[in-house]
């Protein structure tokens, strides 16, 4: 049973599953990070220890969880000992792979959401993916995701690649339209307050119908004299009129085909 | 006090207003639709009659409600003898102007949400935008108004485009990236299922944070080495990796500057 984790990394994603795994009773004996500042709030917020030194990081810990950005993993692993030790990384797009030079014991924890700093959530529905190197660590991993998560699965690195494909596409780039659609709104004199039932009821139509089936508005049946208005209301913004016929253009290629 | 409705349309709108209408106690008098079928079943829903002759549209009701497609609307009002009669339009994408000279008592009712025929939504929570061409009329409208939502709000057809078009990118350009993202994962074995924790999320972020603050992911701090791992993951579908450059790009250009 893991009971002391070592969390290398200060982020978004480490704070919240900090937060969580620390009010499941497990002990964080220290936080990593890069930044002092960053180091210390968290360190601060679980109760632990910190720590800004690579050489200091604290190995005994019965996990060490990597939640760092890809580019920062590959230079922070290598500069550790901790071969022996059950290292696990967060990252969606990282094939478990980059561990395997640095520990025989290692595997993936990814937690399948999108997290901010500000923001608590309640882990219980949040789908964690997990993959490891033996079944012995994969039980391992399961015991503690369970902890957390009524969802655990277990992905490999190929299919966690396309999940975190579709987490941009469901999330960051959806987000990016909600603050797009708020852009237009405000530059008219409305409230983004106005758009919000819409907005929750576009994500609650998914959970019980297939995308494919919810779909409604112009594009779909390629209402010309709409878009073309449409377009129209965005003059001057070109990159806006061309993001708005591409994907206009894409919702009638899924439609027209079937 | 409106009493009783003509409802001119069978659509997706038409079938969800004319529910909570006939919900309210406003007896739906008669369904227009040029489908005899599409008639048949709002009516037989809404206990009233139909009609595809649009020679016997019964204009004696205390409101006309024309929820048609905008190319249609004109043809049909074309051919109505309607002066003096209360007739409103529900479309977002319409001026209120295109009934002036149909009829003297005109407005718009435009409910801003995504209809389907076969989910049924409850009604108090959306809004109703509401223009008319005089104070008295737009007292009637808010009145029939009132009796469904608790949000009716006041929109000039200039804002009711803005709101139309903003809907089209927080909802419409938003389900696309949901069907976008199940493609993804389903061609990699994974269900959707796995997903819908983060959309739900994603929606109720913004109704807490502004949507420029919610953005997390590779794009808003163009991970390069991120990005062209997705993109090299599309290879072969020129079309998701046009869409996946084009959006995370204008990700970057909104963050960037701020």
């Amino acid at each position: 049973m893991i009971q002391t984790i070592t969390l290398i990394g200060a982020g978004n994603l480490a704070t919240q599953l900090g937060t969580v795994l620390q009010q499941k009773g497990i002990q964080i004996l220290q936080v990593y990070s890069r930044s002092v500042e960053s180091a210390k709030e968290l360190a601060t917020k679980l109760g632990s220890t910190f720590t800004t030194d690579l050489a200091k990081i604290r190995t005994d810990a019965d996990l060490l969880i990597f939640a760092l950005k890809d580019d920062v993993l590959e230079t922070v692993l290598s500069q550790l000992d901790i071969n022996g030790k059950l290292i696990v990384h967060t990252a969606g797009s990282l094939p478990m792979s980059v561990l395997a030079n640095h520990s025989n014991k290692h595997g993936v924890f990814y937690p399948l959401q999108t997290f901010s700093k500000q923001r608590e959530l309640e882990f219980s529905e949040i789908p964690i993916c997990l993959e490891a190197s033996s079944p012995e660590i994969l039980d391992r991993l399961k015991e503690l995701a369970y902890c957390l998560s009524n969802k655990v699965e277990e992905i490999d690195s190929a299919q966690r690649q396309s999940l975190h494909l579709a987490a941009v596409f469901t999330c960051n780039f959806v987000n990016h339209f909600y603050y797009l659609g708020n852009q237009i709104v405000q530059n008219n004199g409305i409230d983004f307050e106005l758009l919000k039932p819409l907005i929750q009821e576009t994500a609650a139509k998914v959970m019980e119908i297939d995308p494919f089936d919810a779909q409604t508005g112009p594009a779909k049946r390629f209402d010309e004299a709409i878009i073309n208005k449409h377009l129209n209301f965005l003059e001057g913004q070109p990159e806006l009129q061309e993001i708005y016929s591409f994907v206009s253009r894409s919702i009638f290629q899924a439609h027209k085909s079937k």
